[in-house]
């Protein structure tokens, strides 16, 4: 059963808890509106699902609300971000925002963040530069959950890649995918529906190939894009993600990412502060005129778009299925699993706020 | 049967064939180079292989033995070179120097490369980063092989990514990898053994599931990453290649990239000028202090390595298959199947130059 709510009654729940873990008034707005990107685009596993999550973190103090986000070092066209241990909702925002100035300045920005935490989708970062006729990259580590090419140790995250660009006429191009076959969040759906998942999803804790949607639960991994046949590439773009959101900036890596749930425990040797984020900002005119660009991006989507397509289907734009949900439910509202309702009523309840 | 040339003896071979056609010593010298980092790396299809298929494209025009490779467009952290129809093989390796150029002058350079032929191996200009302490990326359009998912048109090439990551006593990470499930070089091989392909690797023409290693060549299309059940990650990266390749620098995309093969005519309508690539380079000292970043690649690096693993096997760091592969023949010397010999006895040949 679902219940659906309207974006702004969310909305204004979300803001009211985030207001009373300690945000300022400014960060519960921004880290309400990085949530709830993932709730309106689709990602029901990253939005307010998760708000639960974020409480937890913070009653065991893993969570800073009142982070005081600032650059560390820089060099004109990068920077490093030091989260002070704020909300990845928060700082995420904010350290794009130092990509899209170093942009300004140099033509490109990147940026490598420390002692950050969940970001919420990687795509809503990216997107950010969008209104400012740049391409946006946005990168995370996440809590190791996938074991590499041959391992029986779980030692990445599913550490997504996101890539926006601006078109003209047509809607922007947004790339938004975890570099695993399958998200987490896909296990947990067959888990509740004890239904098999598909070949190549995930491994058994001896590293043979699993369909048991609990594999993963009971000490296997969720497999790299490529799955049975060719994991080693998605184990190779999975760890290009950690290195560059990670080693590049201080934060911790691998298995030492710390884990989002509140009842694992963080690694007592850590090799780094928090988790870490990457971004990027490409100014288009920084490479050619930005309409010439777009005149050239939108032949380039509608030439993909109305390919010959298999009977019944037609060829998608990445970004397509999430532009079409996030306008429906901006209209229709949000509709939100009885377990999830359940959730953010104990979350109200502890702060006073009513859904 | 397969003959064993040594490196050198092959070097000197190639780039007298270049001389041939018209490369100046130099060019010939950097062309011979980087076409053979294919071979010393294993990747045999990207490399000698392919020097009859450089011939002919020369023969039919549609390579520039003297072309005067610039920048057309910049700003400091990034540019777009024009390759002047020049062999990939010597632009590529100019067009990396611009990004590693302006990396030292402002921490990041990104460079577009326009109106070029095919590169070689992404990896080895990745790699030319490396050298500096800095981090390498290389990517490149080609030829429409790739059908994006539900496409019954083969829009996309296979399209690869190269990082190259800088380490301290360990050996560097570089990862090299088409956006395809597998390359059009497995699919050669197991037409000649007559084998039926795996799941995934490609499609029919009518855009159903194929195992006939001729799949391609009767219609279908090779298949994106992910394959059966995820190729639209697949495809959202070969997108992403194509468009900071291409779209970016004002070369041909999607359907419009001119084929490798001399006897497919280019379109008589090209939306831009050759093929494209990307480049980039990050200074590692652009984030934090190089000894730093380098040890804590090592242990990202032996963590990997060291983790437990399936019976049998171990983790592998992305590039060392190619490193083993490098330092052998470069002993060994470089096998070549008979087919190969033959073309290059056709090619040498022609120039009057002893294989």
């Amino acid at each position: 059963m679902a219940t659906t709510l309207s974006y702004t009654h969310l909305f204004s729940f979300t803001e009211a808890v985030f207001k009373s873990i300690g945000c300022s008034d400014e960060d519960a707005t921004l880290a309400t509106e990085t949530l709830l990107a993932a709730d309106l685009r689709g990602i029901d596993s990253h939005g307010v699902a998760r708000l639960i999550g974020y409480v937890r973190l913070w009653e065991a103090g893993r969570i800073n609300p009142t982070p005081r986000v600032g650059v560390t070092y820089e060099t004109p066209s990068t920077a490093v971000v030091d989260g002070d241990g704020g909300l990845g909702l928060v700082v995420g925002p904010k350290a794009m925002e130092v990509a899209i100035e170093k942009a300004r300045q140099v033509g490109t920005g990147w940026v490598s963040v420390k002692n950050s935490n969940h970001f919420g989708i990687a795509g809503y970062h990216a997107m950010k530069a969008l209104a400012y006729d740049m391409m946006g990259i946005a990168m995370t580590n996440a809590s190791p959950l996938v074991a590499p090419t041959y391992s029986l140790e779980r030692l990445l995250g599913t550490n997504p890649i996101a890539v926006a660009v601006p078109a003209g006429d047509q809607p922007d191009f947004v790339l938004d995918m975890a570099t695993t076959t399958a998200a987490n969040g896909k296990l947990e759906i067959a888990q509740r529906k004890n239904t098999p998942i598909p070949e190549g999803w995930a491994q058994n804790a001896d590293g043979t190939g699993s369909t048991d949607p609990n594999a993963v639960k009971n000490g296997g991994a969720l497999l790299p894009l490529g799955g049975a046949t060719g994991s080693h590439k998605g184990y190779g773009l999975g760890a290009v993600v950690d290195i560059f959101s990670a080693v590049l900036s201080g934060a911790n890596y691998g298995p030492w990412v710390p884990p989002f749930v509140a009842f694992l425990q963080p690694s007592a040797n850590p090799v780094g502060e928090g988790l870490g984020h990457f971004f990027g900002a490409m100014r288009v005119d920084a490479f050619r005129p930005a309409a010439e660009f777009k005149a050239h991006m939108d032949n380039w989507i509608t030439t993909f778009r109305n390919a010959r397509a298999v009977e019944g289907q037609h060829v998608l734009i990445p970004g397509d299925p999430e532009r079409e949900m996030s306008g429906k439910r901006l209209i229709e509202g949000i509709p939100l699993l009885d377990p999830v309702i359940k959730d953010l009523e104990t979350v109200g309840a502890k702060f006073g706020v009513k859904l």
